[in-house]
């Protein structure tokens, strides 16, 4: 059973193609076996767009790699495009496009469609719902799956929203205050995202700790970057809401701010509330605060040079994680495990360290030599330390496939 | 040296009359027995005002208590009538009106000019940048400041504003995720109040311990409630932000909420951007989650009797106290003490049970038989506990006159 894993941009199109045969439930050590091929079109609708793929023959060792260029208009014509690529006679893995059980979405935000469901007309309808809290992801997804059911009348599409992790957040944790018919007509409530990952991190930490009842931190640290307190495996706290702008600042996101300030930077800067908004949500996070670096390697870099603006930049960044952090230990009352992932939690010795620093009175000591350094999966924490904390490299589209898989076979 | 000591609301004057003279910093244990008057005008503006004064002749230990109705148009009436009721010859505390050194404010919101200020243009100009960010409580103060610097213009007018004690606060912990010139330019940035509450806990708090360098959360919980981390006897994190509005629920607002939902309630109520934050500022809260319960008394009685809404919102109310204090811990490294304060952190045994609640692994642990009935100054912790339990009544009035006299001696 194949399954192709879409991760959709309003003008790209990248994809993993996995194969899921056998017992794929307990496989989460080496999810990366299972790709048979990686892909990706980029600059779809403008004139010329870029056609990759990267086709993997495991039982040979090898890899082939191909570059395209044609016109690519919409959604449909590149998946088409990647079909034809991978069904190539001689380079391609599959010898029918029809091999292809079904295409799997990291969808963003369903509201009351919170799950894993093959996409028909309610849930393309319940995102729509959603499109003014997520307006940068769900529109460009309704359009692509409404386009790609026309084109491909036979190919099952399912939505594994990012949501689903955390619909076992308790009421207590996921209420605002705000009046009850709010939270109960427009779903306003914290949904959190980033699930696909967060999901990972629980199986895989449970198989590392060789508990399932460990109670866990979960610190996806990347290009935008939630963390979530998995209790027993399931979600019980995550720092993201109703959308995913609030919690800890994103590279150009701002994260958690006041609402009530809005009016106030309408009348100084005479924006409407629509470009607030924007500026917040892409002049933001690390961004905003160092003068324009929005990847923290520059920003760790020229921190390290003294630059006054990027230091602020790593400080609030890892003092808001830290603030979240915090709050989730209390929820749990215990710590057994941080787990950092994500390309900065995977990379950033700095990040990391400053993170875990002066925890050592709540039984959490990193080792500064095993940090240092660390890549892939790993530990980082001393021998005496009560609570592991570990590296593990995420996998989201091992989830997306997992939860596809289930949603075809309860349909 | 005398100072009144005004808390002011649109159509309302309360007072404290407080006698400074002595040693009185180190009077924190007391301040109660430094009041020789308290007093309140209500419904100002209306065709007839209400006027009551209660003097207390502590050498004499009996207090003299006059209500008068009247007409009183505004705040210099109302101050005029005050000052009569307590120059009466008979029942009076005062010969002479010009006993009285200054009134001191307990102000909102300066902006740039955190402090403790003797009031003139550019405070009051100060106080006018930031009325966009505190629409309930700025206009108001400016007005009745303006009116009584007309109206008694050898009486100095001295603000001691709610955000001073937490410039303590580092800019990684008081800085936004938001574009550096918005931060620069227009002071958008954590700025915190409850200011006088939390220093005069940071102060008592020094004295009950016996020690200068504890670390501190103080949970003012009240009508309106907010925690701030006290290291040292300084602010170094509090949960309100750039408005009074954020942190934990308030009794009828928000506090912490998901900016980027506004969009989505303004298309579903079709309400304005105006029209959704004051239903959030007056409608949220816990009379929100409640279905109406604004008083946390109401809202107990009704859970412990089933009702599942009071339930949600008292859980909603701790858990969001839990999750900041847990954020506290880790930026102090070690906990001290929590200390209660505020209507509700004094008088509620079921808020506090729930707060510390499963924090044993912290080495914090709540007697259960201590806490219940506990009113007024006392502990909480059983005799293992790491971290005291204290309930401290706080007293902002008295920290208002201190700095008044601070800022009369600077001038």
């Amino acid at each position: 059973m194949l399954i192709l894993v879409a991760n959709l941009g309003s003008t790209s199109f990248k994809y993993k193609l996995l194969d899921m045969s056998g017992d794929f439930e307990s496989a989460n050590a080496s999810p990366d076996s299972r790709v048979l091929a990686r892909g990706a079109v980029d600059r779809i609708g403008e004139p010329i767009s870029q056609c990759e793929v990267i086709v993997t023959r495991s039982h040979q060792g090898e890899t082939f790699r191909e570059e395209t260029q044609m016109p690519v208009p919409d959604h449909g014509v590149a998946v088409q495009a990647c079909l034809d690529q991978l069904t190539h006679p001689e380079n391609g893995c599959l010898k029918e496009a029809n091999e292809v059980a079904a295409i799997g979405f990291k969808a963003v935000h369903g509201g009351r469609k919170s799950g894993t469901f093959v996409v028909d007309d309610e849930v393309l309808e319940a995102m729509d719902e959603m499109s003014a809290a997520a307006p940068a992801h769900n529109p460009p997804y309704i359009a692509a799956m409404k386009l790609l059911r026309q084109r491909f009348p036979e190919l099952p599409l399912v939505a594994a929203f990012e949501t689903e992790f955390h619909d076992t957040i308790s009421p207590e944790r996921r209420t605002y205050a705000i009046p009850a018919e709010w939270t109960r007509e427009m779903q306003i409530q914290k949904w959190g995202f980033h699930g696909s990952s967060h999901r990972f991190i629980a199986e895989r930490a449970a198989e590392v700790l060789g508990r399932d009842d460990a109670k866990i931190i979960s610190c996806h640290l990347g290009g935008s970057s939630s963390l979530t307190a998995i209790d027993s495996g399931k979600s019980i706290m995550t720092t993201m809401g109703m959308t995913p702008q609030t919690g800890v600042p994103q590279n150009n996101r701002v994260g958690d701010f006041d609402a009530f300030a809005i009016p106030l930077i309408m009348q100084r800067t005479s924006q409407s509330l629509e470009e607030v908004l924007q500026t917040l949500a892409s002049q933001g996070g690390l961004k905003g605060l160092s003068g324009g670096m929005a990847d923290l390697r520059d920003i760790e870099s020229a921190a390290s040079e003294g630059n006054a603006d990027a230091k602020l930049a790593l400080g609030v960044y890892t003092e808001e994680i830290r603030r979240h952090l915090g709050g989730m230990m209390v929820a749990l009352g215990r710590l057994d495990a941080i787990v950092f992932t994500g390309g900065i939690g995977e990379n950033s010795d700095v990040v990391r360290a400053a993170v875990c620093s002066g925890l050592e009175g709540f039984g959490i000591e990193l080792d500064a030599s095993k940090n240092d350094g660390m890549r892939g999966e790993g530990s980082l924490h001393t021998e005496s330390s009560k609570t592991q904390i570990l590296v593990l490299p995420t996998n989201e589209e091992w989830i997306v496939a997992k939860r596809s898989l289930r949603a075809l076979a309860a349909q």
